[in-house]
């Protein structure tokens, strides 16, 4: 099944403890494009400006990325400049310019309103609600939204919440916007909102699902050295999506898997600046991840007698 | 197999926002020997003043636990006085009283010398070795320890970590311990300290299990209401060295399985103030949060095929 996703491309300026980097590309429609990609069919809409370069259109053409969508406007392309600290949970936002992605309005191609699986990214509630009408009848729809939106736009944010299928925030967002600090009580909230399965994420510290009947929660991979964090969580809803589209599946066996690709998508991601580790993966490196995560958690049940290896003493 | 600690026996006074309490059973040796309790056999070695109230004796003796090694000195007992804001993972010591604990200094019966498993609570790293060197030849020896002694003891802390098996630390500790922020540089540089295997607590983000060729990531318990978050690093500790001593075994499959008993105990203790909860369980309950853990973490291998249910479309 393909995917279409609505979100940013943009032009980053980073600084982390690992380097500096000026003026790659970034975006939430881009990171979430290229961790589907390894999955199935990927159909972007997103706006640049006319001074996009053009080996960055080649580059997503290279993944399979079905840019159509992708409108090249008059004006410079959206730009954002962050730092990281040594804390690279937390990131200051040094300069923001949104360009020609301050008047997007997504129009959608013929052929992208027939697509099944859809993922609205952190744009204005009220886009993200203009993409839902002009969609024929998506199966599942999954949404990402930022504090920004919870403070300024709570009651547009609310009416896209009671139309969507999946959200996928951070910890700190789901606090705002459920008012509570408890993430048990807080999903509760949430998806009384709405949304049938929430996703909570919690950067160095895994993610949650949380689902009609259970709890799941995902390690996050111990890496040792994570170059840049910028787009982990849109690598994370592209993995994630990509892996239930082409399954077509969506109970909670299945959901708690595609967290985990989305796991691993994020993993891959922080490992370099901007899409390049991202980019430059092959489906068994992924498989082989996926497996590293699931040894990470293993645990045997309480009926399985130990086989006794390794003993520390 | 018995496990004999070597901690604190204390009275708290503890605030948080589920309310406050005066005077109530604390110390590490008490979390840790009540939550072991309910595995294998314990003895503990502390010491308490003589305004100790008879019935935290009497509370010790109906778990079981051998208390033979309190020894009750002229003077008053440990007292300590914390509040928990909001985010309970952050306390404020507001009064310590250190009193009789001021001069511990464990003596060992000669009953206890001779137990295998060994677990030296957060005390002076000079009298954990003083503890060690009583012993006769334990098979497991795990140590605690606190920013305090890493700060103002840390020549004599390290003479402490050759001679054990396994650390179990907080993530604050681990970084100052080490020097380095990352946690997974960070085990590798503590496990080049002197212990087989590091354990990582990390509060409502769970554990982290480093040994020779693995690591084990454990989820925390999603609790919607935790009322006293006092002794959970030392009810896991407790949970987990009751499960080690009760099996008699430390290879990887059994240490994850500790861990996540730790865990399982640790959730326990933070559902009310003091030992209430703790103090107050059956195995079969023990049992069924360590089947809810293992739910909560379980995703299938990527080589299964998912079960079709619960589909939230």
């Amino acid at each position: 099944m393909g995917i279409l996703v609505v979100g940013s491309v943009a032009l980053d300026s980073v600084k982390t403890p690992a380097g500096a980097k000026t003026d790659v590309l970034g975006g939430s429609a881009m990171y979430f494009s290229v961790a589907a990609s390894y999955f199935t069919d990927v159909s972007m809409v997103a706006v640049v400006g006319k001074d996009f370069p053009q080996e960055h259109i080649a580059f997503l053409q290279r993944k399979g990325i079905d840019a159509s969508g992708l409108e090249c406007r008059q004006g410079s392309t959206f730009r954002w400049k962050g730092e990281y600290g040594s804390d690279l949970n937390a990131c200051t936002t040094l300069d923001t310019q949104l360009n020609v992605f301050a008047d997007f309005s997504p129009k959608l191609l013929d052929t992208h309103r027939t697509l099944e699986y859809l993922f609205l990214g952190n744009i204005d509630p009220s886009l993200q609600r203009s993409v839902l009408e002009q969609m024929k009848r998506p199966k599942l729809v999954a949404c990402d939204t930022m504090n920004y939106w919870i403070s300024t736009a709570r009651e547009s944010l609310l009416q896209t919440l009671a139309k969507i299928d999946l959200l996928i925030i951070n910890d700190g967002e789901a606090r705002q916007l459920s008012g509570e600090s408890n993430l048990v009580r807080a999903a509760r909230i949430i998806r009384g909102m709405g949304p049938k399965a929430l996703v909570i994420k919690r950067g160095e510290h895994g993610a949650l699902l949380f689902n009609a009947n259970s709890v799941f929660s995902a390690a996050a991979y111990p890496l040792e050295e994570v170059a840049d964090p910028t787009g982990a969580g849109d690598s994370f809803a592209g993995g994630l999506m990509g892996y239930l589209a082409a399954t077509d599946s969506a109970d909670d066996a299945a959901l708690r898997k595609a967290v985990v690709f989305g796991s691993v998508m994020a993993s891959f991601n922080v490992m370099d600046f901007g899409p390049r580790k991202l980019g430059d993966l092959t489906f068994p490196e992924i498989e082989a991840r996926f497996r590293e995560f699931h040894k990470l958690s293993f645990f045997e049940d309480i009926t399985v007698a130990s086989a006794k290896s390794e003993n520390i003493l």
